[in-house]
């Protein structure tokens, strides 16, 4: 293969298209129809562009939610998956939580984090640095807020090793999901310390912040927001709705999301939180590298006196935003439209109901043994139209 | 908001974006635009379909690779993001890598799991259990065999908890990702299990499997592909394309991948795996959910007696596949023609290796100071296009 | 303080003794007093003796315990702690246990392990080295028995990892703990790899071992003995013994052995598997150190039917031995008489059966908000004879 | 085997033996050798008391030792341990140490932990029930302090979780471990939460605490002390006291302790802390169930542009005291003694510092490859002896 071209020899995705068209004789024509802008985009969202990815969108929903402050409010989920069955599960999950009453939802929001690491000279000068970093608090804040209006630094936890000092700086970030922001206004802060201490800053991200992964930290301290969401469902629409028992969904949650999670060494404790938390961060323009830690989070489930069934879930490191990355393409856009969500704490809390939804659905298939089915069924209809 | 209309009363994605545009008083028609067919997809990747979501579509490489069997070959990347700045870092690691000499890779295909878990009676019946599946192991590949010519059972892992016995199947399912396959042969396996034990299953699935969730026994065991990629960066390229130095990004590694990881708890010992695995994964039809394990993984790096950079990345469970699944839809189907792979292995390795490229590339920005500044470019070209 | 005097210039405890009482103008009479012999421990149980260390000794039990072979048969614990009310917790339960009918246990014997870790010079040489020693394994478990005749070579665990290869072997060391046996024939292991390989050895001990740590290898593989222990408590004893219900302790494992846990990010989802653990390690020889990876485990608890409770414990590493290590002293060896163990794998059961009894003990404790009462009384005891 | 005798029937430990001794057709004349009084310790550290259980107790230092207030001072290190080689390989460390001028340390208390869990009737009780606490802390520190001078209560945790909250508090305990007081002020704080909210306590003790179990909660919060200790080997005493070279070590740290422990999914990243810390925890009458968070920690090594080896060792969750528990014992308070510690800060920093020096020494064994060669003169002795 002739590698003398470059990408910088050509300047629009049509003659990117016609160059790999050329050179590796396949055809491009389905990328090449797209409905943003290349100015739009290029340099802000991707480089190098050469087209678009189309993935199915679909929709459930009315799902009826109602938190801590506000009255009750149906809403509709955008999905976008190319797995069958899931859009199906989640809406039949919408109905049972939503024929009941709701879900009840309860958000904090953490903030995103950003963490630089030091060196130092030793053991001393690292907690002198930090001892430091927490008497000027308020002008690392400062600082911070000179590089955006929507920034405000919240907080920090500090962790010593040998002669590093690690940091987790927590950051408001409006309804921006916030990791560019406190990019940049951590290297602000940096600057600050390195004029006022020994302190030389390694990296401006030192995976003490820790960003798309899964980790103890994020479980524990939670990133970007923390959700609650819980449901009781009548026993009558546990078993008209979902054809099982709420003893047996409570078993399914002890067998496979406990004793199977833990006999796994996972850090999730659910049955299939990431298909939903993908779908809807897909739909509307998150950064899908976020699935990793939004995707973590335990679900419950217990049958009341009344034989009723409890269920909740808890999302502990939800990062999400409803202003910037790719939420202001045109079908991003459009989808956050359908959520009707007016910030970003509302949209996280509708994440979070939609979990709840899809978790209980997929746990109910599960105990009447009807997922096998469900996947047949997809295998038939594959194989027809493939 | 009225609840009377369901989604069964709409049978076409147009009448379903027109109800929602009535409903919730918006626009749709950005959704409305796409190319495939809802024939192709309706019940085979979605459900209650509205639209597509379109994701911008950009390119790198030519990243030259090369495997034990092989020779050396270049390919192309393509990536689905709307981060900016990740398209341009690939693109530059793979340049350094390239001019390397290429990034050797190394593929295991450990197979994709299901695991059901059941109930006994006891302990000495869940044992008596596992000898049984133990002895009659060639029944069960025989009858998981007969649901796919593409599916054979490999071999399993075993758990028994109090009187519950969990099961990890392993299966080779050809060039699909397998999930679906590995299920409905599951179901068998349980059927003949249950036929011949005391053995009652209780879910096909019990999180033993364990899907879409970080788990050590993922990390441990593998899932999907185990896959290795290395390159030697002779320090003459690491100073002129990569900015830095071996010894800085050698400590960069040490501090921030394993230190920062560590003191984090994460199951990612990594820079940003993440956001390599998701571009691609979007773009060429994976199951986004499967980023949650795919992501997880090592980096590492030493200097070399010679002065030059050894420089590994190590994935434990990428679970993917060129059939199946969304591979099949237009914009998908054309992006993995432009990564020319022949089969899931060589598909697989390509990823290896663009992570390896990629995070080499953002670990020497890292060790150099520029992460802020690239962001800062981004955040004014946000602001002045938005 | 002088320094000039080194401990090689004394030669017995008594002389170590004469000098710290002078150096530090302490009394070390209480130390001075022990019956073992100098001889027999200087250089194989420790160095630089200066006397002994004296941690009171308590018995529990009868405790009925059945394996799958053999018939029941009534034990004494041997306990050493000094830890007030663990002794009599521990002997409830296994009166509990006992007056139920007994104990199930089961055991699997994993190996002990050791885990060197190679440099090669590439990932080719290191899966190379890899396929070698699979391919010679035979040899290997040769070499490795010509070092003792109670070692056995059983299997191998392996990692690549850039440029290196972690091991993990397991061994058959009979009645032995056999870290140190394991530790000999490993040498002679490695040096038959460096002999016909690219390979050099960095670390005997990689920590893909791995020793004395609590890891998910560990519980995932097992290290040592794997043993679950069962019992059937009818309602009435749990009423009459334990002064609690089924539904109690059931409803406290959900919330503090599984969800606290989680919540805690714990590798251990049990009450307090740990003090049993300790007190029988300590009373007869163990290994204190690998009360770390020997106290993980999983406790697990159901009401049945018949409204009684079926109670369950697991753990996944236990490292013990009947001889070698510490089980010669005379106390140790006294202690393990009383528990009348005929080999290691008996003596592991009686572990287990310990722990089921210990655990269920204090799980009803907690459920009847007795344990904080217990400490008052200990309180009061320590007060008056402080 | 006759059930009818029970332990009550007998009052005293030479009773209790004549017993077992009849019983089982033992001798338990060496357990029946004890030098502290039935009177001093039954119901306070033991029940059903039989007699003691002695452990070689050997002697290590001088270790010089700096922290960041005091002055270096010398201190010598009681171990109780059956390891052979575990004495002589610290000792060396001690004198590498030593040389090099003395380790650096520093403590932090973070106090120790008890944490009840609460159910209530959903999520916005659990988190009123929350905010209750927040407000009324005052009134709960009094109440806590008001069941010992020696209490306070520090801060706390919270974590909602479905209809539940899980609390974690700290609590300063001056000198003592502080399991026991903390216990009895929980249940006092229990009490008062009780009676204002509608919460109903679970569990004094929700694992949210966490104790005795390795867990990421306690490696990130911390638990009792965190303790850092550094030293600076000059190239010089690694080559002639240590034998190897500073990047022999650091190569070691990188390949064992990081690399090695992520494979293994281990939640320590070390060489052999727990080690260190029985050895000193049994000497000194901690509760050596508290070595399992105890041993959890993270080592470092650099080579500075010096050559010489920068090394540093960090435990995150010391739980240990000075009075009370196993302290009063009488070899125990005379094993106390010899560590000349005047508080339990100081003694925890001996114990970190011990805890480096044990961790360098065995690197470089490690690094040398003496390790098999120290075991196999064991294993001579130990044939010699038996």
């Amino acid at each position: 293969m002739n590698n003398k071209l470059s990408w910088r020899d050509f300047k629009s995705a049509q003659k990117r298209r016609q160059f790999l068209e050329n050179k590796l004789n396949i055809s491009l024509d389905k990328v090449g129809e797209f409905n943003f802008t290349e100015e739009e985009i290029t340099g802000r969202n991707i480089e190098n562009l050469i087209g678009a990815t189309q993935i199915p969108l679909g929709i459930a929903g009315p799902l009826a939610i109602k938190n801590l402050k506000l009255k009750i409010k149906n809403y509709y989920i955008a999905l976008a998956t190319t797995e069958g069955a899931l859009v199906a599960s989640i809406s039949r999950g919408c109905k049972a939580v939503t024929q009941s009453g709701g879900a009840n939802v309860y958000i904090e929001s953490v903030g995103i984090t950003r963490g630089p690491v030091f060196k130092l000279n030793n053991l001393a000068e690292a907690i002198k640095t930090k001892i430091w970093i927490e008497k000027n608090f308020k002008d690392l804040a400062k600082v911070a807020a000179s590089t955006s209006s929507h920034l405000k630094l919240l907080k920090a936890d500090y962790q010593v090793l040998g002669r590093n000092l690690f940091i987790r700086f927590y950051f408001d970030s409006a309804d921006a999901m916030g990791m560019n922001m406190a990019t940049i206004g951590t290297e602000q802060i940096v600057r600050l310390i390195e004029q006022n201490t020994t302190a030389k800053c390694i990296s401006l991200a030192g995976n003490f912040d820790i960003d798309k992964k899964s980790a103890w930290l994020n479980f524990i301290s939670g990133r970007g927001k923390k959700i609650w969401a819980e449901a009781i469902i009548p026993i009558k629409i546990v078993r008209e709705i979902l054809k099982t028992s709420p003893e047996k969904i409570t078993e399914m949650v002890r067998l496979k999301n406990y004793l199977g999670s833990i006999l796994a060494g996972s850090i999730g404790y659910n049955g299939h939180f990431a298909n939903i938390i993908s779908a809807i961060f897909i739909a509307t323009g998150q950064d899908p590298a976020h699935i990793v830690e939004g995707s973590m989070g335990i679900t419950t489930a217990e049958v009341l006196p009344s034989g009723d069934l409890y269920f909740s879930i808890y999302l502990p490191a939800l990062v999400v935003g409803t202003v910037g990355g790719g939420t202001h393409l045109p079908t991003q856009q459009q989808a956050l439209k359908v959520m009707q969500a007016t910030n970003v704490l509302e949209y996280a809390q509708i994440i979070a109901a939609a979990v709840l939804a899809g978790e209980l659905s997929l746990l109910a298939s599960l105990a009447e043994g009807t997922l096998a089915k469900s996947h047949q069924k997809l295998a038939r209809k594959g194989a027809k139209s493939a």
